[in-house]
């Protein structure tokens, strides 16, 4: 068993905002995160895969399948994009970090099963001081 | 003379949209960064200034009451803005990295003469491959 | 279940010495890190907490009041100071990279849980070249 | 018990090849990797080993005694060199990342033991996009 | 006048040989560089133009153009090749990171000026610790 | 006329305390940086030399015999050290990165010329927010 992995980068803007509670709530939970007129951030993907390795190849799996999957079912998606209006996969959620490992988990996971190998975990940079792992 | 740098990080929402061209023109021009739900970036800005080191200090300037003024005068007009909506000095213009480097210049030149030092470089990092500096 | 990471920074002097030692035996084990005038390093502190998403945030926990304890109960006590002397947690062991993550473990592990999260890991990086991770 | 981890860093070249595939073959399944003039690369290789801390040196283990080890036994052997042509551990296999991280692992893994320690992962960055991380 | 700068990534093996020379002296001079059966480096490019704002665009010089010409007359011609064997602009002189950095001067600067800017610096990292740059 | 550039790293420690002032005024202008039992960091040095490319070698100078002097006229003196009692460059100055870029300069800059080339610049990071640049 070894594990690959492969970066992706994304830019996007965004906001942290509960529709269900009231503008004093959301400022004061939120912070500066809640500006009404959005933010942004480059985002990094870092997306884990394990498995054998091919004796023929070396590789447990090809990273280009791997890119090329991110690519389709994530990055076009996200990339120079609103995570709270643009993006079907974040629709019905806060548009966190937390929230959004998981949802990438989501639209790839069975990809991962027909490279030939398992996701074992999405990892996303907001800011150089913080980032977020989902296992599944 | 010798020269000290200081950076500062924001994270804002911008999207490239030139309002008196079409919609066609506009995508055809920028692309991606015409995206009219906006995206965003986690940009670095590196300030420059030049002067003489004091003798009692061995400073240039204090880096701490640079620090302030950028706080002051342009991370607290950007950071979680949105560039086109939110802040004051990027209304006239286009919010190209280029544009924001001059109108930051513009923001705190005469605070660095205040300080004792003269404003020699604003160097703004959009992403990791590409970064624009201006020197006035 | 899903893990964030914060990272702080720190700045601080310290060396390798063990007082029961002859200087010989401090000299030959530690090489440089021994130097008696001390030496220093801008150390990186990387916190991972594991918990589950609060749908109503979309936060595991709010990394903001994450860092106001990281502030409080490690950083205010080792930023710009000496290790060895000025650290009442380190006062008792080697200030090595090993027992300082262990002790910042020690600081913070019961605030983590009154924020409602588990402490999963303290990772400190020394130089480019080494870090040190515990997991309790 | 605590991890401790050093990067080291060597330059090589190297192609991906199968030499019981036709040309064809090789260069659909391995894409510009396959150039029959070699390519290379700035590889970081991160080594992690585990124990528990030594009292008297605050030490898992010498990190200056694992970077002999890993001079001697892997960097002397891969740092400007051919890995397909000079390096004995990687005559019979892929030179794929994957396979460079069990051969590095099987190099060292009872150094660690005699240091006092046990080898617990063998990480290699081959771009800034990529990594493969063994844990035996 | 303003100044941009895009970042373009090449993977490549080469060697340090002069072929007037004896190996004696290839070896004592070019020592571990002097691999004959090569080495490689992960290579960053960086591109630096300078001109004035466009008001229309915001922009000095479309970076999208810039990184189109870059890829088809300088990465395609060197990204994952051998710069001694495969790159028709190396062909003649020793493949040092000066060399190299003067060439693909050579090949780009006419380009910049149709683009309706001018060529600043050429700038190129060959390992963490090292750095070339030409302004022609 | 071309540029190279070589990194080293050193880690010490220091403190920013003017002998001349009282107690009040050091803790008032330098702040934590004037703590009694010393800081410090992880700096990195930036030499850049300038010169014409020798045809026979590609290079402008031997890198390695740059590395050399750096190390003995700089790096020994001051790495894992303390750069206000151990360092005899340092002994009269304020131990500000201003006046270390100066010194450091002063140390190598009849050296380089007899290399075959011209300092141009010392740089120097104290942290990843600050840093400061020398060209004599």
């Amino acid at each position: 068993m070894i594990f690959i992995t492969r970066r992706e980068r994304f830019s996007a803007a965004h906001k942290l905002w509960n529709q269900n509670w009231s503008d004093e709530k959301n400022f004061s939970t939120f912070g500066k995160c809640a500006n009404p007129n959005w933010h942004g951030h480059n985002y990094e993907l870092f997306v884990t895969v394990k498995g054998s390795i091919d004796p023929d190849t070396g590789f447990v799996a090809d990273l280009k399948e791997i890119g090329k999957i991110l690519k389709e079912k994530v990055i076009s998606k996200i990339d120079h994009k609103n995570l709270n209006l643009d993006c079907d996969f974040m629709k019905d959620v806060m548009t966190s970090t937390e929230n959004l490992a998981v949802e990438i988990w989501n639209q790839i996971k069975s990809d991962m099963v027909t490279l030939g190998c398992e996701l074992h975990c999405v990892k996303i940079t907001e800011t150089e001081n913080q980032y977020v792992e989902y296992f599944g």
